[in-house]
């Protein structure tokens, strides 16, 4: 009987904690493992001896509850060929605590530590069973057909968006309103505003994704083109990592922003644009950053995006048991339609590092995406989760 | 036989429409009525001769639908007294669809075209009976215990208050967070995020409403003694309408943006709070405006202020028929605990054009709210709606 050690790692989904649950529960029915122990924000837990015991969590609330329950930490290891002594005070704690069996669930930079300890591990033959899950809402891991986390955080994306073209309806006036979407370099949760369409509206209008080059003239061209097509409000879903040929960033290029001591302050993308549109069309102009509310939004989960995640962390258990280290567990999507996945695991070489961006053949003209994308979207929002709410009217999460 | 038409004026709410499904559906029930017509955008349907019949709109569908269904406007009316062109253009336009009946949807402008209308029929005999029905996120409408679509803004503010401080503990280290809150010149809704506390937190410790001065330095003195209490991750909820002691505006001072060209450019309180976070407390800071997402969260709506926002147009029809006009419907709170109100009408002249601010007296220090005014708070916000959604994993919204 060994004990298993998990930890999160990484920005917050509103699935993270999903996946922690499954793991869990996988652990608990195991006859193999003793204790199930997490790590308080992420490997800085080992470093800190802050673990806890995790047999006595209401699963059901901590399935509901966004953000990381176990807290997070954004840690690069070294590499171990040139510093190997905070492999030694991993293991060893690993070893003090019995750990036989260490889950991770996190985005690219924690499938980057998963590599290095599995790595660490089998060269000094240590037998701890390493495996990585994964989460993001940027859906940019390579490897898996997509990441826990972002479905949920796409359907946010595309209610908010369906919403704020409801209010952008109501005056009888022509405007534009731009909504920023996270993602640095990878498109698809700007991609998913489009799936606010439907056969009673065609907003957003316009997708601008970070994986081409982004034009401040043919923008200007689009919106003008929208309105002579008798668009009258127009809704633009814009990626924060949008950029010029050169790579620089819009939100670092076209305001310069000084505060009353005379210091700069980047603004965010959207605001470059409500700008520019005000300038130079002088239309009615708004922007809204949906900021940290995609990612963190418990009361609007995709049941899917959910169980899946309950499902890999439960893989991840298994796949531990069943003597695998070194592999980042994976969705397979079988069909489209039904919608159908398997979970599978694969050789963490070839997710940790590696950044999926949306392919250039599903954006069209640089101001939309392809209908095969919004098809391969589509499932993964589907689905509600009735959240439990409190007395007081809110709905109710787990607190550590 | 008399027809009725219906309107809505102001900003968008997540409750008007229920309020809009509520006059519908009693007057279908009413003999007396005939046909029910809604005008587009707001007045300037009746100057435009846009007007449509309602009678076979799915009111479950239409309740749950944020956003002005029947388009609004923001139309102040001349006085009559000097130019009373408009208002034969309007009666005669009644006379000319055989109005008997005329409910205005809106807040305080929406108010004050009520109270005109009304002043001017009985001045000139004419039979119309003119009725206002207040809806707004901003719960500034005076002789009414609160505002219909109030109580879903508050919550949508307590719910995201709660998920952005999940958001703000994963990392270990010290984080103020600003979240800027809609409400120029009346705090409610900032208040409506001291909901977000409970048992388990603290969030959001500090709240400013700009009902009293605000100054910087206390702010910052503020977020020093939060840190010294040993407070890591603060949040800060602010009203958007928060200024110093000579009434200039937060978003308008400490900034100064230029663009390329040269332009100035306002950013809003949030920005301003969060550079000042930066440059003088060295923290890690992030800003966050919930922008029109508060007003338009169709998702996630509040029981009680939906039911009772249709049951505040059904009144307003039955006090149409009763003879009244010249009023406007508002609640009454009969009892706290248990939480029970009445619907009842009273003179527009005393609503129209006043501003219901928070009194001072619920306000502690500048940067904090009384149990008193969480108390007049906690029942708005009760009850969730389980709304539909569409096979598309989004909700079912109403299109015209």
């Amino acid at each position: 009987m060994k004990n298993l050690l998990v930890a999160q790692s990484g920005g917050p989904t509103a699935a993270i904690n999903s996946s922690l649950a499954g793991v869990i529960s996988k652990a608990k029915e195991s006859k193999e493992i003793d204790k199930i122990y997490g790590a308080i924000h992420g490997v800085e837990g080992i470093f800190n001896d802050r673990i806890i015991e995790l047999d006595t969590l209401n699963l059901d609330i901590l399935k509901q509850t966004p953000a990381a329950y176990l807290g997070s930490c954004r840690n690069k290891l070294p590499d171990y060929q040139t510093n190997d002594e905070i492999y030694q005070q991993i293991f060893s704690y690993f070893k003090r605590y019995q750990i036989g069996y260490f889950l991770y669930i996190g985005g690219n930079d924690s499938m980057d530590t998963v590599c290095k300890l599995s790595d660490y591990a089998k060269e000094n033959e240590i037998d701890v069973k390493i495996i990585g899950i994964p989460k993001t809402i940027d859906n940019d891991l390579a490897n898996t057909d997509h990441t826990p986390g972002f479905g949920s955080a796409a359907k946010y994306v595309a209610t908010t968006i369906g919403e704020i073209t409801k209010d952008s309806h109501v005056y009888f006036l022509n405007s534009v309103t731009i909504v920023e979407i996270m993602g640095r370099h990878a498109g698809w949760l700007t991609a998913a505003a489009g799936l606010a369409r439907n056969e009673h509206r065609s907003a957003p209008q316009l997708i601008y994704l970070p994986e081409v080059n982004f034009s401040k003239e043919q923008f200007l061209n689009d919106i003008r083109e929208q309105f002579q097509n008798g668009i009258n409000n127009i809704i633009v879903a814009v990626s924060e990592g949008i950029h010029d040929e050169n790579g620089v960033l819009l939100g670092e290029s076209g305001v310069s922003a000084t505060d009353s001591f005379g210091h700069k302050i980047l603004s965010g993308v959207g605001k470059v644009l409500e700008q520019l549109v005000k300038e130079e069309i002088g239309c009615k102009v708004r922007s809204i950053e949906l900021n940290v509310c995609q990612r963190c939004a418990g009361h609007l989960l995709s049941k899917t995006d959910i169980e899946e995640a309950f499902l890999i962390g439960e893989k991840g258990v298994e796949a531990a048991l069943a003597g695998k280290t070194g592999e980042m567990m994976v969705y397979q999507r079988v069909s489209d339609n039904p919608y159908r996945i398997c979970v599978d695991s694969a050789d963490i070489h070839g997710s940790a590092n590696i950044e999926k961006c949306v392919p250039k053949e599903w954006i069209i003209n640089g101001n939309d995406i392809t209908e095969e994308l919004l098809s391969y979207l589509r499932p993964l929002i589907l689905g509600q989760v009735s959240i439990r709410f409190r007395d007081d009217g809110l709905p109710e999460y787990l607190h550590r």
